[in-house]
């Protein structure tokens, strides 16, 4: 994660997440922990989805190998990496009842953790770059005042990541987190105002006054994320000065509805970490070297994702994403035969095992997130129902699709029904989790 | 989780562990944070693995909901639960930088969280059980000079659950709870000594002398759960006057290869948290029922059931939890169709995107831990050595092997060779992932 973030502007809409996790239980807050998130099951559904697509392009598109490391770390690890002279004041504090001994901190980013890891082994040049992925809870103090639903919060959770790299190895990787934004922002996350204008934009900040390092180093390493931007043929802007003082970077925004612009993906190069952490790996040559470290995050804060996804599709949400992908309506609840067929779809689409049997339910297996309303109200009614409560699909069984065993399916935005089996509908709603639709 | 569980016996063989882990990097620890454990890459898969498993059994064949809640909590929430009074010595407490305000907990469990959570809606009798999953870190402040690998650990997950549930309910919610227990350690997990003996005992613990709430509850609970285990047809034993103050419990133990035995699941009835906690419903008759709590975990804490795969299977994982599934090894490094056609093969079956394109990853798609050992060895040495190195199968692939596009394939305990396609190895490792094998 970036290392000593100011404070990251936020989407201004609270309000419409607090609508749209009302109206769908996606998380709450209580004052028994200020600014630590409870998701509900349906935002819990959404999250562990995030989590997924991002794990599987990290570790099997772009050789991230991800770890679980701890969540608090003694006083001295802290006062190693820098944290505890420049962000003590934004971290908790730990101890034991014996309040005597040495204390810890609750970790408000996962850097030095991921130090510790490179530096267990003796790293040689050839298994050079590591790339550890991590999604641990992080806490950062923040104060009681400020603190505001998903977007300024004290616990959240990072799409964190640390490559170790050779200077020469550089350029390949920024390129590479570069292709795992633009997948994330131009073609599954759509965050942006409109089609017309860019997902995103790309500020590059440079050396500060107050540099550490050598300056040939800088030098090199701002031509070569100069030289990316460039290439990319993407918007991008320049803040000369504006960066770390332990290395330049390169900060993802995307635009709200209302057209404020907000951080969400960083890249940043980092020649200050592996000098405190002495960090080395044997060259070619057999001499050791020092590696950059890069930190870099896609989503950013989960929760703040989240927020920005809620503020972009006011709790419309794609299919995969969906907590309420399908509504079953049976079109006369007194005929049996349609409210059993509705019932055994339900059953069929949400792929349930039977708890008195032994068969385990399959890994990596399609389960929907399918609803029934078996209410005895007029059809018209529970469709209404069912589409103020932003079902992507509704699924209409009266007599005639009892009788074909095809079933009559709408999305929210269309009227149009087409007719389909239960596998066909299966297979459609895989297809669409498959590819992020 | 056991709400004030005494300490555990754990296996006493962390000597395993330890070898196991660093032959195939899969944990460590370090002084910066003792007791809390590093899970590498190869200990992070087998983690995965272990979750999913579950999170798939307990939500879409037991109806779990799974939650993501808070890690430190204001001390007032643990002087209601009653954690203060009783369990503050084991837990952390966390401190912002001004030490004068309130300070806050770091939960050792998950219980009280999920109270919050149940009493933040209206309940009704018809959304009763309510069942909530959670896998969040928990931290015990265990004394220094008892820490040991992963079984006495201050940081470790539960695959924690809570049933809220009417009194009417406890004998189902009960049974399936043991129908989990037993789906895991009779076919998925057989930990047991030899296949003569039970898989796992059972043990009832009953009414103390100090318990709290009315008797004839206790005395139906008892009578429910001694009825549930006679017809379990499992062997169970008694143990009178040592249930916890609160409730009767099922403690689930299972023996190590040295025949000690060590509880791993827990089911615990609970009449208390729901008084400290006022939770109630709304029962049929519109007036206000007090639900009982209970408390289960399958796996227990994830560290320690690890310790037990382990101190059992001593590194020769099952294929789907195997970090090395299979090991490639072209018969004559020298030559360049045999060297290819095994590369080609690696990416195949490790399924891996590329990194240029804009495909994502596909969701719930299957990759599997290949490698390939290109070492200008003799073919004998390195299949030796991918033996030595746990590997679940080797595919070895010379000239006949390229003409005929059909590898040879054979498992870690036997050397006769089945020759596939690369197609008909996916299929089989998807299978054998999907069956948990
Ligand atoms: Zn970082
Ligand atoms: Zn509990």
């Amino acid at each position: 994660s970036t290392r000593y973030s100011t404070k990251i502007k936020t989407p201004t809409n609270a309000g419409t997440a607090h609508e749209v996790s009302n109206k769908q239980r996606i998380f709450f807050t209580d004052p028994v922990s200020p600014g630590s998130i409870f998701f509900l099951p349906n935002g819990t559904k959404i999250f562990n989805k995030l989590l997924q697509f991002m794990k599987l392009q990290q570790q099997h598109k772009y050789g991230f190998q991800e770890v679980v490391t701890p969540l608090i770390y003694r006083k001295s690890l802290w006062e190693q990496s820098g944290h505890w002279d420049n962000y003590k004041d934004d971290m908790f504090r730990v101890m034991g009842s014996d309040t005597s001994k040495e204390e810890y901190g609750l970790k408000p980013m996962n850097c030095p953790g991921h130090c510790v890891i490179f530096k267990r082994f003796d790293r040689s040049y050839n298994e050079l770059p590591v790339r550890l992925s991590d999604f641990s809870p992080l806490h950062r103090n923040e104060a009681s005042g400020a603190l505001s639903g998903l977007t300024r919060v004290r616990k959240f959770h990072q799409d964190d990541g640390h490559i170790f790299c050779a200077p020469g190895q550089v350029e390949e990787e920024i390129i590479k987190c570069l292709k795992l934004v633009d997948l994330c922002y131009t073609k599954i996350f759509p965050l942006s105002e409109s089609l017309q204008s860019a997902a995103y934009s790309l500020e590059l900040s440079t050396r500060p006054d107050n540099f550490i390092g050598d300056i040939e180093i800088w030098n090199h390493a701002e031509d070569v994320l100069k030289d990316i931007l460039m290439k990319s043929g993407k918007e991008w802007e320049i803040n000369e000065g504006d960066g770390a003082f332990y290395g330049p970077k390169i900060d993802i925004k995307v635009s709200d509805k209302s057209g404020k612009s907000h951080q969400i993906a960083t890249i940043q190069l980092d020649f200050q970490l592996p000098e405190r952490f002495d960090l080395r790996y044997k060259d070619r040559d057999n001499t050791y070297k020092r590696p950059i470290m890069i930190h870099r995050a896609v989503f950013g804060s989960l929760e703040r994702f989240l927020a920005m996804l809620i503020d972009r599709n006011e709790g419309k949400w794609p299919f995969w994403l969906n907590p309420r992908q399908a509504m079953i309506i049976p079109v006369n609840t007194k005929q049996a035969a349609q409210v059993d067929a509705s019932r055994k779809l339900l059953s069929y689409l949400r792929h349930e095992g039977d708890p008195n049997d032994d068969m385990p339910v399959p890994l990596n297996s399609f389960h929907f997130n399918v609803d029934i309303d078996e209410r005895a109200e007029p059809v018209g009614y529970r469709i209404k129902d069912a589409l103020t409560k932003d079902y992507s699909y509704l699924i209409i069984i009266g007599d005639k699709e009892v009788e074909s065993s095809k079933y009559a399916v709408r999305t929210r935005q269309d009227r149009a029904l087409e007719h389909l089996t239960s596998q066909e509908i299966f297979a459609k709603f895989s297809d669409l989790e498959r590819r992020y639709v």
